[in-house]
């Protein structure tokens, strides 16, 4: 089995899993109990807070620990629209549906939402954000590296333009956080979204980043765990193993970028080199090292997975948290490309456990399948391929 | 170490363990996922699915799992009165925080909430409930059982008077499930939370029964998961680790509740004959299995777990959630409980990993430490101990 699509989800590394494995077994005490088997999750907690803190330069008082990306991103647009009394939100159109989808519902619920456009590269253009910004602004949201195509925003000059008007400013960082480094004091946001299970880490826990001086209102009320802020027994075994995943992703990051470049390049140049009719999408320099990302024209996308799964590689033509309900993609769509582009589309992420003669093996593959998806295409008249 | 705090938390049961571990390093695939990895992911989760149902007698498609029980309550909560013309909500004066908190917001917004008062034993009149229900009430949520003292509810009564209304019932039955036979069926109820980290499961998961043909808003959004009810990436390990808790739970029901209730039962006769002064709380049989709650008159409850956590004993006041801040608490004063009665209090609560050895010894700590407690008491003179 190959397994190129890291940007879906990861395995969990080794030394994370033997960290988590005594919070099962041993050190099972609820966090807020103040006798010893308490006290001894509490602080395996606040630990885990210091290296999630660490890996994007964060104090540990600002980071909210949650139940995965999607919540923070959640807990990030409720927590300050509810409490705002501007009702204009903007974001982009490329969004992960988590951040999508809460905007529609206070879109219907009288919010104002505005989607700004990006370039064929998938990029937006920080002047485009400006113009956008009205009286009522209360939140602007736009994604750090778009999670299809791995294209990565401009999030530091954006974040200037939302500071001259005083705006909050949250980015989803959870295809970013991990592969390349990312620094919140000198990024400047107030919110900032990461996912435990895109670095290696265990499913069901991540963190949202809160500058301190930001309030939020909570999602999830209760017994008042973090600070009030998210309640609900504390996962202790994910969380250690989300700080584990975060202390490795931080010491192995040149390390590691150096080798998914490696990978990804190897992959891209031998994809357009050996396959005719393909390109490469998203931005040619401004994207993830972990991210590829083709159209193969003439080739349903779709059709493409299978065939690379019958040949024990897993593969994804986009979100994965879409592709069951087989929606053309929205983030290509935006982009400007054509119906046939769009289903010809195919995303290959690699991890820090692929090997180079993974990518060798899956290149053979992908020639073959291609081929022969072609030979039976209704565009073959069309390319002469 | 002994660990008497199990209605704070239980360690995790080995088989569980050995159950989620394969879902960590080998089967680490998005469930969204088309490919193999993603389908076995699927897969598991769809079998969880089922063992969680099995428990509690419901169908596999009534089952929405989330991050915890907390969660499960505030979705029930907000699931149902965000969408309901009515904004009377019904529920009692004992129940955890992560019911009250909610409603208390729901009240700021401008809902009315009826908290039913309780007996000296923890008990709600089904009659108060009959009478407060007005035509503007669109949920009742009364709990099972209580999480301090143990009290179990006639959930079924309460259940057929809010039927004759035609009102939505939801109960959390977090202390209750895994404990005592619960059949949704039977009750009627059309709402009923669970948690995996009181039954011997990892923690960070959890489910809402949802009663087919009732429908309720998802309180996060994004891809579209659990039937676009809860979205995020699914906690894959976590969700087969409770599946594996709650076949486990069923298939030694019988077995571990006359365990559980032995060793209460040792313990409560140990206690009231052995150490003066002393009552036992909550109902006398309308309890959980589990549950020991009890008064030592004279006696300040903080430094009775403080005095036990020096002899290696985890114990606790009352709600694991609300410890911390050292509030009253509610419940006990919702029971007509004195300052000093709520103040002289301690819950025992037993697991399936304990001994009759642990007991015994156990009491004979207690018993020493009520007394040199008792001699320093400022209550002293009151009751020549």
């Amino acid at each position: 089995m190959i397994y190129l699509d890291n940007a879906a989800s990861t395995p969990v590394h080794e030394k994370v899993i033997e960290e988590m494995i005594p919070y099962f077994r041993e050190q099972y005490g609820n966090p807020s109990s103040i006798h010893r088997h308490g006290r001894l999750a509490n602080a395996a907690i606040q630990n885990s807070r210091k290296r999630i803190a660490s890996l994007i330069n964060a104090n540990s008082n600002e980071i909210l620990i949650t139940s995965g990306g999607t919540e923070s991103n959640n807990t990030a647009i409720y927590g300050i629209v509810s409490q705002s009394k501007g009702k204009h939100i903007i974001t982009s159109a490329i969004e992960h549906d988590a951040i999508l989808e809460p905007c529609k519902r206070l879109e219907k619920e009288g919010c104002r939402i505005s989607f700004l456009p990006v370039d064929k590269h998938g990029f937006v253009n920080p002047e485009d954000l400006r113009k956008e910004i009205s009286n009522d602004t209360c939140l602007i949201t736009i994604m750090y590296a778009n999670n299809e195509v791995g294209t990565i925003q401009s999030i530091k000059k954006m974040v200037q333009i939302a500071r001259e008007k005083n705006i909050i400013f949250h980015t989803d960082a959870i295809q970013a956080v991990g592969k390349i480094p990312i620094d919140v004091k000198d990024l400047g946001v107030d919110l900032l979204s990461i996912s435990s299970h895109k670095i290696n880490g265990p499913k069901g826990v991540g963190a949202l980043y809160i500058k301190n001086g930001v309030t939020i209102s909570p999602l999830i009320l209760g017994g008042g765990q973090e600070n009030g802020l998210r309640s609900g027994t504390e996962n202790v075994a994910s969380i250690i193993g989300f700080g584990m995943a975060c202390e490795l992703a931080k010491n192995n990051m040149n390390e590691n970028t150096d080798y998914l470049k490696k990978l990804t390049t190897k992959l891209t140049i031998r994809v357009l080199h050996e396959i005719p009719a393909t390109t490469l999408n998203g931005h040619p320099d401004m994207r993830t090292p972990n991210n590829t990302h083709f159209t193969f024209l003439g080739v349903n996308g779709e059709d493409l997975i299978i065939k690379l799964d019958e040949n024990k590689i897993s593969a994804s033509t986009g979100s994965a948290c879409s592709v069951k309900i087989q929606k053309a993609s929205h983030v290509l769509k935006a982009m400007g490309f054509s119906h046939e582009q769009v289903t010809g589309s195919l995303r290959l992420t690699v991890g820090i456990t692929n090997t180079e003669q993974e990518i060798d093996q899956t290149v053979d593959v992908l020639k073959n399948v291609v081929q022969e998806l072609r030979a039976v295409s209704p565009y073959k008249s069309k390319y002469n391929f």
